[in-house]
Order: C-alpha cells, then structure tokens, then sequence
C-alpha cells in the first residue's frame, strides 16, 4: 500500500473464495465498510461446505442447495463484496502489485492491481501417475460431487474402489455403500486412518469390514482398468468407480510462481500474522504452513477450523492489528458408520519417530454412567510427557461422548494443563452424561498414579519383551473372563482371591493384567504395597487384544 | 496418630460409605495395603449411585442392583475393607480420639479409636416445620427410593406435587410423569433452576409445561393435607404424592457436637487438604464447604464430581501426600424431558449481587453445521471480566451438544483462558459434530469484538432503559421474520438493503436487532464503520423474547 494510504482506501484481492477466502473478505468487509474487496474465484461455487460432500454423494445431505452457504450474489447484497467465479489468478506480479486473471470461460486475459492480496487457494488432491488414472474420480469440490452423483445417477455404477483410507477417503467409502455400492478400500499402510496408533483403529477397521468395507491394507494401486483396478503383486479389484482420496498438496502454483517463500512441507510460509515474505501478501489455509503446537515445527493443517481462524486473523492484519495464529493441534474427527474416531496433538508413532520422552495411558470407558441406559464404550489413548508432565495428544474410538472428550483434551492441551490435573476438571455430570468420575478425570488419576506415585504400567507392545526377559504375567480377572480369552502364559489369579493366594504367585516379577488396566491397577497396588515388583498392563487385554489386530508393533 | 507411628500401622475411621466416604476408603487401601480401614454407615446400602435414584422411580433404570456399585461382602472381598452398614457414630471424642457407634437394630453402642478420622456424611433433605409435613417423601438415599416405587407400585397415586424447582425437583417431576402421574411443581422463587439467569430459563419453562408439570412458580407451600397441598393464598393442588426438593443441607450433626469448625455456609470448614481444624480429622463431600474458584469463597458444591475428588485427596492426605483441591466451579447439568441444562461458574444474577464488572455473550447456535441433518438448536451465554477478560461463568440449554459445551467451558476457566481466547480453540470439527467455526470458537470472536473492537451490545434487560433515552431500534431481519413477531416500536430495514437505505434511518443513537446476534453484529459494524453510533442487542430477539418470558427483568 502506498504509505499513508487509509485502510479503507486499500483494495484488497482475495484468491479462492471458500473457507479461508470468504472468511477473509467477510471479515475484512466488517471492519471496513468502504474498502475495495474483490475476490476470484475459478471454480463454480463460493463458500461451500466442502465438508458436506461426501454425505450430499451419499445421500444424506439431500438438498444441494444447503451446501451453498453463500453466493456472489449473498455476498453482495450483505458485505458489498465483489466475487468473481470462473475467474482465475494465473500470475501474481509483486513488483508492480498486479495480478493477471484470466476467465475460465473464453480464458480473457487482464490485470487488477492490489493493495494487499490474499492468497486462500487451498489444496489439491494429490493424483498419481498411473495408467489409467484419468478415470478415477477425486472430491473436493462441489463439481466434483455433481460428477459424482451424476455418474451414481446415471452408470449406475456397482462397485467402486477408493484409493486412500484417510478422513476423507473413509467417509466416501461410507457414503458410496450408502448408495448401495460394494466398495473396496485400497490403503498402502497397513492400517487406515494414520493419526491413529496401531491398537486403536482395530476397531475401525472391525467397523469398516462390518459394514461390508473390503480392506485392502498394505496395498499399492498399480493400474486403473476399464472396470477395475490392479494392485502391486497383480491383483484385480472390481470397480465400476474409482474414487482417489490418498491425501492432498498444498496449492502453490501462483506462490511458487511469484517467488514467495515454500516451506518444508510444501506449504507457503507465513508468520504468525499470516503474511508472507512479501509484507503486502496473505496467505491462509491448507495452502500454507502452520507452527505446531507440540513440536513448534512448520506443519499443514488441513483443516476447516484454521482456514477460517486464519482468514479472520489474516483481515484483522490487513486493518493494521497486531494478530498471531496459536500454534495448531490439528484436531481432528470423522464418523465412520456407527463409530466415532476423534484425535489431537500428536500420536505415539509421530513422538517415537521425533524421539520425544512420553508416556502412554489407555483406557475403555462407558460414555456414562454404567447405571444408566445407553452407555456405549469408548477407548481413549491419552500421550503427556513425564517431565514437564504436559499433554502432548490424544485418540479417542467409539460412539457417544468421543467427540466431547476430545473437544476438552484439545482446550486442555491448548491451555497447557498437566495429563494430572485433569483429575482436577469439573466436568458436567449427571448419569446420562457422564460419570462422577468422568474418563477425562479418570485419565488425570491414572497419570498421577503414574507421575506421582511411581506406578509402573507396560503398554502392550512391550509385553513380549518383558515375558522374554523373564516376567511372570498374571490375569486378575475372574475364571470366566479368562477363559473367555486371556493373553498366552498367563496364569489366573482373580483380585478379589489376590490377597488370600499370595504363595500362589510365580517369585520374580509380575506383569498382572485385567479387562481394561482397573483391576490390574489395584492389583499392582496390592503387589506393591506387599514389596512385590508388580507392573499394570496398561489398558489390559482389551488395549493388547486390539494392538494384535494390528498387522504388527513393529508401527510403533 | 502417634508420632512415628507407620501410615500401615494407622487405623482410620471413615463416616458414611457412598461417593466421598467410600472413594476415601478404597483409594487408602490402594495407597496401603494393611491399612485398618473402618468404615460406618447408618444406612442400609453403601457406594450406591445418587445420582441414578429419580430414573429408579420413573423406571428408566428398571434393575435396582444396578445402583449398588458395591456391597460390604464385595468392598471387603476387593479392597479389604471393614465396612459396617445400620452403624451409626454418634459422638466424636477428639481428646480421646474415639467415636462412639450406636447399631440402628437394637442401639447397642460401643466406642472404636482411631488415629485419622474421615467424614463424609453428607447432607440432608431440608424439610420445612409445615402442617402435615411427615406425609411427604424425600429423595436421598436407596431407601427412599425403595419408600417411593413402593407407594407408586401399592398405592396407585394418581397425582403428585413436587416441591421446588432444582435439579432433584426437576428430574423428580420428569420420573414421575413418567410413571404416568399428574405432577404439579411449586417453586418459590419466579423461576426454577436457579443457576440460571431468567432469559434462559424461559425455555425449560416452557419444556416442563409442554410435557404436563404443571408449574406454580413464585408459590410457598404451606400446609400439607392428606391428598392435597395448601399454597399461600389459599389454592389447593391435588396431591396423592407429595415430594420434597427444596434443597440439601450439610450434615453437621457430629462436627458441631465435637467442636469442629462450621463455616458461613452451614457446612464444615476444611482447608485444602480436607483437613478440619482438628489435624487428626478430615472431612469431605457435601457436608463441607469447598472454595468458589470465581469469588475465592467458601461455597457448598454439593456434587458427586468434587465428594469423588475430595474422598481420594484426603486418602493421599492421611498418607503424608500433599495434596490441594483446586477451586471449585460447581459445573452441573440435568436433562429436563427434551432439553438439557448445563452451568458452570457464576450466573449473571450472582454477579449483580456480588457487585463484579462482567460481560455478557447470548448466542443460539446449532449442535452442528446446519447443512447436515439433525442439528438441534441451543442458547448459550458466556460471563467474562472486561478487565483480565477471564470467563466467570458459562449457561447452556439445548439438546445434543449442551454437554461438550460446557465442558469445554468448564475446562476453560479452570485453565484460567480469557474468553477472546475461545476463538482459538481447536475442536472437533465435522458436520455430524460441529461448526468450522464451533459455537464456542464463536463465543470467543464475539468477545474479542467486545474486547478488542470495543464493539457496543445491549442486553435484553438494558433495552427498554436505552429507548426510554431515546435511541431508535431497528430490526434488520426479514420482513417475513418482523411480521412473525418483533420488538414493539422497531422499525424494520433488512440488513442485505441496509446499505442502500441508510437515508430512512432515524437519526441519533441506533439499536439493531436481529434473531440471535449475528446480522445484528454485521449491521453494527457497518454503521459503526459510517460513523453512526450503533449498538447490538445481545442475543438478538430470541434473547429478548426470552427474557419477556421471565416475570419480570428485576430478577437480575
Ligand atoms: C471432501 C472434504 C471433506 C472435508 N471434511 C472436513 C472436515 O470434516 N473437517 C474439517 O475441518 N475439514 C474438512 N475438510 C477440509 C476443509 O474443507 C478445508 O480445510 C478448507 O476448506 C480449506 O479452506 P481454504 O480456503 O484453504 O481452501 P478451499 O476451501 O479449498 O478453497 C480454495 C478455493 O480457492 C480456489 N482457487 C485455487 N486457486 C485459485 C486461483 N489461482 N484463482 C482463483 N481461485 C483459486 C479453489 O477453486 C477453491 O475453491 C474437508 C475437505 C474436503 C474436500
Ligand atoms: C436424588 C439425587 C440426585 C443427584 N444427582 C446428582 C447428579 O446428577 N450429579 C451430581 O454431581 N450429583 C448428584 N447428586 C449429589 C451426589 O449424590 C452427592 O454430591 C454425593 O453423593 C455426595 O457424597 P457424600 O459422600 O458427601 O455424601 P453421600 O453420598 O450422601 O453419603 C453420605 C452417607 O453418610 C451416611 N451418614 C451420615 N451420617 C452418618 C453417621 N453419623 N454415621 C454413619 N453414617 C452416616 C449417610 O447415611 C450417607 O449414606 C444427587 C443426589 C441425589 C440425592
Ligand atoms: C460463511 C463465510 C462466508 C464467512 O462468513 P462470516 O459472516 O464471516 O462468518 P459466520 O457466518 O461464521 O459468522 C461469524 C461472524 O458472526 C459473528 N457472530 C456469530 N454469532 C453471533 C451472535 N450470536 N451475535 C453476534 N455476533 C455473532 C462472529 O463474531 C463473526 O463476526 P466477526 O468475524 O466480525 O467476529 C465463510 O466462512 C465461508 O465461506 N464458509 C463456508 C466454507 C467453509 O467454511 N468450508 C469448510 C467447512 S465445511
Ligand atoms: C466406586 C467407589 C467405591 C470408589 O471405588 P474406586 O475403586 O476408588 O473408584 P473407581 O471404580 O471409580 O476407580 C477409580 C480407580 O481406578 C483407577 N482406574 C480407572 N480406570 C483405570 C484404567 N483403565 N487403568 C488403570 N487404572 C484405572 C483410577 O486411577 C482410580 O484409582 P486411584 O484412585 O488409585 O487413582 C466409590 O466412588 C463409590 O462408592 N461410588 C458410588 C457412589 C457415588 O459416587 N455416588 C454419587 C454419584 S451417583
């Protein structure tokens, strides 16, 4: 901007007009009501809710129109705001503060200068090169979804095949059986949804092979055929409709182009006021990096919550405030047919792989009162460092509730509270919402015991190692429960026989274990308090069952 | 305890064996294995679930087992416990460290030393001295549950009067219309649930008449017939049941005969370790007073959440531990038919009284994305300090989604997070779950507008004072939602024409209003941003409506 010029004498171009973009020029308009704001925008809509579209392919969303938040038209009448679609920015010129558009229909080409320019391109999904690729279809807009049920409504295709078992890929693979295809799902890791650690998303994959999801775990899409696809090693999945969800790129064609800054995860560089490396750019959304919260280092968040934040912050800049975007989480959640999977921070393969110290806890708690009707279960994974005893993540798998207790870890860690102050939250209780002791509290008991008190407990991919090293492991739950199904070598001592069988136990060390970590926790307490060396398995076997579904520990 | 004398040498009385009591006696024996742990209880059953009695005698929870997380024979097969139920102590001997035990079956007494002493004998129905009084039940314990389903099974009642209008009241009435009764509900004050303030009250008002309670609000009981109860003022309501809920009382009958230290508030004085003023005895749960975490008072929380706590911290405190409760903020919640009622913090009301700068935030937010199917609408109001903008209180009334709200509220101010802050939470967002904006990312941009911005609001209840001073109102919804209902005197101009016609504006200071807040806000910036002096109405219509339900504005 020309120096002295008044903000609401500066214009403003806006790139991309859906989250960040839209959230950006509303904004903008709110504090200024004179400014000049233009915004272009090449596809055919403007703020939409990209969110939706799986569930309008499904059918779940009915009316299309719902996904349509906006149009230029709203725009205008509400903010005063100038949105162009089928326009597209082709070139930025930053010397002379001029962008190049061009309109998609005709492809007319002109300039429009700039005071401050908004960049909110958000990503693409990524598109290997494979033969036949071009059949397969990817989701991101809202004419990709028209495609899509236009294909559903017209070829009625009858099975499909999606590549890519991400929060997208698994919501269109739930969406796509909706309408009653057969749907294979084709995943290169060994397990799908990767914020998840191994043991967790046993039950996702349980869920998705319930509700007639074919997974194809560990599994390279070779070759896209006429009507199916092949896979490294030759096999041959039927697929009338191929639909590729294997994650998406920070869009960074213009930025690229105009010599900003790239960062190291491919996304553009902003400082926490969301300004590029030239003072007079923005950008905002999946196309830039984020800082992380928990290991301060650039990360994409792809993500609807930040893109808006940013594109409000970015508009506050722009009027000259001070703003800083807090460090992300990256919190996260999809629904999975009758399942619920919610993460924040980092998970246990991500701390490993850095090398941080942590310490794990597992829990399967009822989302309330078990007294109460309805209760569902619900595992819970809670990541904090035994130091500083700060949360670093947190995974949550089940039905009710999920949600909830993600939403708290994630304001906890943001607030940076210890894993044992949890203990300390007043959360609501009443028996159709939670539990005197609410799993969130009894996450903060657990790791105070641990943090505190000493307590020893092994996760479940170290349970091998210590029976190899010698360790006795006992089942302190009760014969039935054992012979249910019990974990190899052990011996069955129930804890309410534990203080009368004392002679009965093995000499050396005890791993003792129950359903879910509890009993096992009071055991080892017994143990310990009798100076016995007695470690909790934590989780107990339900946590070691579901982390033997996983193809192997070695993912840790 | 004697000097030196080893913590597993030590014997530890503990009076009354449900939530604090029993959370104290388990925990001690996990933290010693030896331990002499007594436990007394006058009544017939021990750990059994408070919480769950109103949804016993309505049917909803059908086993009664199911209450009774624990018997004697169970505590002492798991935790080695001694635990003594129809064993009332009666008398507190501190020189001797002694209490006397009476059994309830035959009133033999004895005395038993000890060398800590835990009380957690919790509180007790208040039962006003009315004519005919020993007719009505209460609802406290397994028996008085077992009284109730007993009458309702034998006797047939056709119609019952529930006396007061708090959480036990409340879900009293539901249980029992849904045993088919007719309930009256008397409430002394003009509202029930008095954690609310009275413009969100008015929904759960409206919910209990739509489901047949038939409410008398601001009607003192005064006299109790035999099928029949007498207002003041003469009115007459059939009751075969009557049901008492006007409030609880700490149980100090022991502490005050044995010379312990009551506080302001009726309940025992203990400092944050639970100890009394006598350092051989603790005391706990709802017969003590905790401290205010907003006022730095002392207050009775009596909830399942905090007795759960404190029963484990005066464990770990007799072990030698040092051990702190954290200030309470009494977070609560109730399902009320359709509708769920959540608090945490101060009420405005409390606020007034108290005499503290605070601000208030109305919004009516959808549980999730309304693109999605299913989103239920909800009121939520958020109370801050404009001055270290940290949030003090927080109220919810809705359906799904009320629970995460204020849990995540909740958590909030426990962390001490200022109410701008809320807007850079990261919480799960997916349609079925959430907004990209959450309604309590919201709650923290409307507080930075107010913050930071210095962006005027009115509250409903400031409004008919601003006219009478001449400001001129404008509603900028549609003339389709004016003519359903608006605020007498308004004038209506649309705010996507507001822009075009600013020229019919009246001139001098304007109050806008839309339906919940959010045009409102946009109209306020805009004319703010022209330079007319412009203030929001809080909350919008449905807020001010709300709050002409209530008696009278006066409440505040
Ligand atoms: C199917 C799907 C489901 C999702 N589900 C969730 C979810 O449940 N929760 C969640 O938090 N997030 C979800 N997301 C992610 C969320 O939608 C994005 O994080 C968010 O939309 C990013 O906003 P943005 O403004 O950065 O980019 P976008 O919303 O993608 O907007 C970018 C726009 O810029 C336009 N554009 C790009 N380049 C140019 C150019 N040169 N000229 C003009 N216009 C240009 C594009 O056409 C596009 O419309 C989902 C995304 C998809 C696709
Ligand atoms: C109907 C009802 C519904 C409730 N709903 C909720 C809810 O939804 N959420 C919530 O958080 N809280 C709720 N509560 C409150 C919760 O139950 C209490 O906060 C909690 O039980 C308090 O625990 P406590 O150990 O202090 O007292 P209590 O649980 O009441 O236990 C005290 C025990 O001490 C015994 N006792 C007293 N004096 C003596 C003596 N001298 N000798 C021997 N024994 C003695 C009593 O018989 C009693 O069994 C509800 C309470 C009731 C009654
Ligand atoms: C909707 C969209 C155009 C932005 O419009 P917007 O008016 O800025 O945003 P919202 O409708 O969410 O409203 C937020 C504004 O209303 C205010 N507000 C909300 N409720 C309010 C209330 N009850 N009282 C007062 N103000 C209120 C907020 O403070 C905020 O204003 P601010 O930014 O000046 O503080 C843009 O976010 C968009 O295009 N979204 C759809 C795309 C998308 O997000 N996709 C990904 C997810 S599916
Ligand atoms: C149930 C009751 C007897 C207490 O028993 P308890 O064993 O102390 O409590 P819980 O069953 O809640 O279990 C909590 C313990 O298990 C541990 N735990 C829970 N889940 C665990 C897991 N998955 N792995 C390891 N440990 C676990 C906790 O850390 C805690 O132990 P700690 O106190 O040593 O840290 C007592 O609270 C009671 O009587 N409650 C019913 C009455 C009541 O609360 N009424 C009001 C509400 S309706």
């Amino acid at each position: 901007m020309a120096a002295g010029k008044r903000v609401s004498q500066m214009r403003t171009i806006i790139v991309g007009a859906v989250a960040g973009g839209m959230s950006a020029a509303t904004r903008l308009r709110r504090l200024d009501p004179t400014a000049d704001i233009v915004v272009f925008e090449r596809g055919n809509h403007v703020s939409y809710a990209n969110c939706g579209l799986p569930y309008h392919v499904g059918g779940v969303i009915t009316d299309r129109e719902a996904l349509l938040l906006q149009t230029p038209a709203s725009l205008r009448a509400r903010f005063d705001l100038d949105v162009r679609v089928r326009t597209e920015v082709v070139a930025i010129d930053r010397a002379r503060q001029v962008v190049r558009v061009r309109e998609v229909d005709g492809g007319r080409e002109h300039e429009e200068g700039y005071d401050r320019l908004v960049l909110s391109p958000g990503a693409a999904p990524i598109v290997p090169d494979l033969p036949g690729i071009e059949r397969a279809f990817t989701l991101r807009t809202v004419t990709d979804a028209d495609r899509l049920t236009t294909v559903l409504a017209d070829r009625q295709p009858r099975t499909a095949v999606v590549v890519g078992g991400g929060f997208i890929g698994l919501e269109s693979a739930e969406n796509l059986r909706r309408r009653g295809l057969a749907v294979s799902l084709v995943e290169l890791d060994t397990q799908v949804l990767a914020p998840l650690d191994p043991e967790m998303v046993s039950p996702v994959h349980a869920e998705l092979r319930r509700h007639g999801v074919a997974l194809h775990l560990g599994a390279a899409l070779t070759k896209v055929l006429p009507d199916a696809v092949e896979l490294a090693g030759g096999q041959i999945l039927s697929a009338d409709l191929v639909l590729l969800a294997i994650g998406v790129r920070p869009e960074t064609t213009l930025a690229l182009a105009a010599g900003l800054t790239i960062g190291p995860r491919g996304g553009i560089t902003v400082d926490a006021s969301m300004r590029t490396n030239d003072p007079h750019i923005y950008a905002i959304g999946d196309a830039v990096e984020k800082t992380d919260r928990i290991g301060a280092e650039p990360a994409l968040i792809p993500l609807a919550n930040t893109a808006n934040r940013q594109g409000r912050l970015a508009a506050d800049a722009i009027t000259g405030k001070t703003v800083t975007l807090s460090r992300r989480l990256g919190t996260a959640i999809v629904q999975i047919f009758d399942l619920t999977v919610a993460v924040t921070g980092w998970n246990e393969k991500r701390l490993r792989a850095a090398g941080r110290t942590y310490q794990a806890i597992h829990t399967h708690p009822a989302s309330h009162a078990g007294y109460y009707p309805g209760a569902q279960p619900m595992s819970l994974k809670l990541l904090f460092d035994p130091h500083d005893r700060r949360i670093l993540g947190a995974q949550a798998v089940g039905g009710e509730g999920v949600d909830k207790r993600i939403d708290v870890l994630a304001t906890a860690i943001h607030a940076g509270l210890t894993a044992d102050e949890l203990a300390d939250l007043e959360l609501a209780y009443a028996p159709a919402f939670g539990s005197a002791k609410d799993p969130i509290n009894m996450l903060g008991y657990i790791a105070d015991n641990l943090l505190t008190d000493g307590q020893r407990t092994l996760q479940w991919h170290e349970l091998s190692g210590a029976l190899a090293a010698g360790a006795a492991l006992v089942d302190v739950r009760t014969p039935a429960e054992h012979a249910a199904g019990h974990i190899p070598g052990s011996i069955n001592l129930p804890l309410d026989d534990l203080r009368h069988r004392l002679d009965e136990l093995p000499t050396g060390d005890l791993i003792v274990y129950c359903q879910v970590g509890q009993r096992g926790h009071t055991a080892t307490a017994l143990l310990t308090g009798l100076n016995r060396r007695a470690t909790n398995l934590d989780g107990g076997y339900r946590t070691w069952h579901a982390g033997q579904g996983s193809d192997d520990s070695a993912a840790l």
